[in-house]
């Protein structure tokens, strides 16, 4: 059997035909178009999930399932999908649209969710039973496996991670709330602080890498700041890491996963990150003498939104 | 087939004949005796459940399981507690020394697993596939039923719910870290900033309650205030109830779960506790408009430690 994923974000539409093991065996795309509308964007996601079939040699008579990976929220019970701002969507009836085109079984869950079944199928968590997929990005995603499936929760929520309340009253959120781990672990962090030291410190290494312009930090200049030894980037890299860790020791209290995975755009410093969490986090979990999730970097990166929705069917 | 329930406490340990359905036929009682060492305790708690199954009518092979609840963690892969704070116990061997007085399989988890399996059977959460169990006493304990099992992660930790930060770099905490949610939503906040009222405000109601002697305020002392219409205590409470709902939207997000059962000392504060949360935690959950976890007072309160130890082995 063969499964089909597709990995919807709102540039582009890749669909993928992958195997029982999580192989991509064939992999196209195409851009989504989202001012089209939800109806011209399904029908390109079945499009392009069937042509993808048809180049690879085989026939959809082989496809078990379709897979489908939305950065937003689906409700299982609905077939709906109530939220995808990146999308534009709104209370989109995605199953009942793909079964226009197609037969075959449909499933759709959160990106990030996805991505977190990717690695537990085919990445640096194969294998585990409970594992913890966390992107560092614009906001800060969950990808939740327990006994080797996705946990989505009853409501389909339990992912939320990023939006668990590390600092009551702290840093105000997209979600109308004060304080929840995204505003601190997120890329979106590492540049508002960035912003803010370069206002205090119009002399700091920082505002000179950006020629001046606080509104050109991105993520990586802090990151690389902080790895050559700048020590303005360093302290705010530092401060960074206890943010993270402080929700990672939450992660080891509520879910107590063999691994917790780190992907998204701060993932790709790379060992920088990896070792700083490695050495502040076992200062930080509740029993220090019991074992406790090793935390590791995301593996399969591009794929994983493919790989990851094709598993959803599996 | 029946099974044997043991709630083991600081104080005394209760043994319980139970039938499929969570049932008790037969309990009874003895003082533990925590000074007399490990040893003496498990003989005790062996015995005690022997003992039971004779005085309720039936015989030791109508038992499927012996189920213990135990105020601390149990690491299942090894059969030892390593942390039992309140029976003094460190790394003891309790599976080993159990089979010194039965060939019965023997299983153990912590207190607040074993009430919220003890709900998720026979009480508010019955029926429920995903649950929380959350135990607001001296500290902030937790259950956690994820497909009608308890959810006890892949190191024993995962329902150490009363230490996740809520409140980063907020108050210390007894697990050495600061800002766990324990230290704003337990019996023992209530206690401690009634004691900061009193300092503040010496011609308070609450310190006129407890004759001028900040030591001798309860949780209790407190609440009635509150429901008096006390306005110190009233502002006291509401803080309380909204720190308590910071870490409700944590578990709505991060669990997701059917219903959130509120249980332990502050519980008994009754519909006064359940109607401020429900009115309070709506605005703080992260999906407005989509349905999340209702709240529920625990039912079974002090029968749930022996049901849901004799559940453990269902």
């Amino acid at each position: 059997m063969i499964y089909i994923g597709i990995d919807v974000g709102g540039m582009s539409i890749k669909a993928g035909v992958v195997d029982n093991q999580g192989e991509i065996l064939f992999k196209h795309s195409c851009p989504t178009g989202v001012e089209r509308g939800y109806g011209a964007v399904i029908r390109d996601i079945a499009e392009l999930g069937i042509s993808a079939v048809e180049k690879s040699g085989h026939t959809i008579a082989e496809v078990k399932a379709i897979g489908i990976g939305i950065p937003g929220i689906m409700d299982q019970r609905t077939g709906i999908v109530p939220f995808c701002t990146n999308l534009a969507w709104h209370d989109v009836p995605i199953i009942e649209e793909m079964k226009k085109y197609t037969s075959v079984p449909v499933y759709v869950d959160n990106d990030a969710t996805v991505a977190g079944l990717a690695e537990s199928v085919a990445g640096v968590s194969a294998g585990c039973e409970n594992s913890v997929f966390v992107t560092l990005g614009t906001g800060v995603g969950g990808g939740v496996v327990i006994g080797g499936k996705v946990f989505s929760g009853s409501h389909g929520v339990a992912s939320e991670i990023g939006h668990m309340v590390t600092v009551a009253g702290g840093e105000m959120c997209t979600c109308g709330n004060r304080g929840c781990w995204e505003r601190y672990a997120s890329a979106t962090a590492l540049i508002r602080e960035g912003r803010k030291l370069c206002q205090a410190r119009p002399d700091t290494a920082l505002l000179k890498a950006v020629e001046g312009d606080p509104q050109a930090i991105t993520a990586k200049h802090v990151i690389d700041l902080a790895k050559a030894g700048d020590p303005d980037c360093a302290a705010l890299f530092d401060r960074y890491v206890y943010y993270l860790c402080i929700g990672l020791r939450n992660l080891v209290s509520l879910y107590d996963p063999e691994v917790i995975v780190l992907g998204g755009g701060v993932s790709h410093a790379g060992a920088f990150l990896l070792d700083a969490v490695r050495e502040k986090l076992p200062g930080y979990v509740f029993f220090k003498t019991m074992p406790f999730a090793r935390v590791e970097l995301a593996q399969l990166t591009n794929d994983a939104g493919i790989i990851g929705a094709a598993m959803l069917g599996r």
